[in-house]
């Protein structure tokens, strides 16, 4: 577990898992990741994933700009109480990303049966 | 807006609008709400709606539950950075609620256009 302000982390290689916890304004950079990159308590956080991460999981944060790489662009992204989460995902071959937001307000309804669920505000 | 700690708040008759923001333990029973009741910053709450009720928000708080009358069980809940959110619909004639878990971790992925997001983890 990693803990640090203000600051650029960068781990090289292949590692198992990342977790970065009570994080402000940092940015973290990494190359593989087995099971899963997580972000805890952290504001302001940036991710970029430079080679494989199934998943990045966002819990308690306010702010995080992922950024994927192309072979990570089916990374799963498990959120709870967060907000202002985007995602970058890759386009075209010059390095540029377009960014995509990150649901952090839901509708839930009773439908007779069970509740159902739905993303809503997706542009706040 | 009302603010209590570990009280019980009952607010007979039509009103515009509840806001309960910063409290702990705290019952709030109501009969009529014709925009909406919001839950704010909260801890361990219980809503009751006797009436009608079109929106029931509940934002950065942890523990609520929100009792629906049969009139307006087809409430919409807004949620947002919270956690252990229940809905109890009326079942039957005799009083009794049926408990629904609100979703509060959620999957989000690429599918090659756009993200998708979907509710994951509903009985935690």
């Amino acid at each position: 577990m990693y803990k640090c302000t203000g600051s650029t982390l960068v781990i090289k290689g292949k590692c198992n898992s990342i977790v970065l916890d009570n994080c402000k304004k940092c940015a973290l950079v990494f190359d593989d990741v087995i099971s899963s990159c997580e972000i805890i308590n952290c504001q302001s956080t940036q991710v970029q994933v430079n080679g494989k991460c199934p998943t990045v999981s966002i819990d308690k944060t306010d702010g995080c700009q992922v950024y994927l790489s192309k072979v990570s662009v089916s990374c799963e992204i498990v959120s709870a109480k967060s907000s202002e989460m985007n995602i970058c995902v890759p386009k075209g071959t010059d390095g540029e990303f377009s960014e995509h937001p990150v649901p952090e307000q839901f509708k839930t309804m009773w439908n007779g049966k069970q509740l159902v669920t739905t993303a809503s505000d997706l542009n706040l």
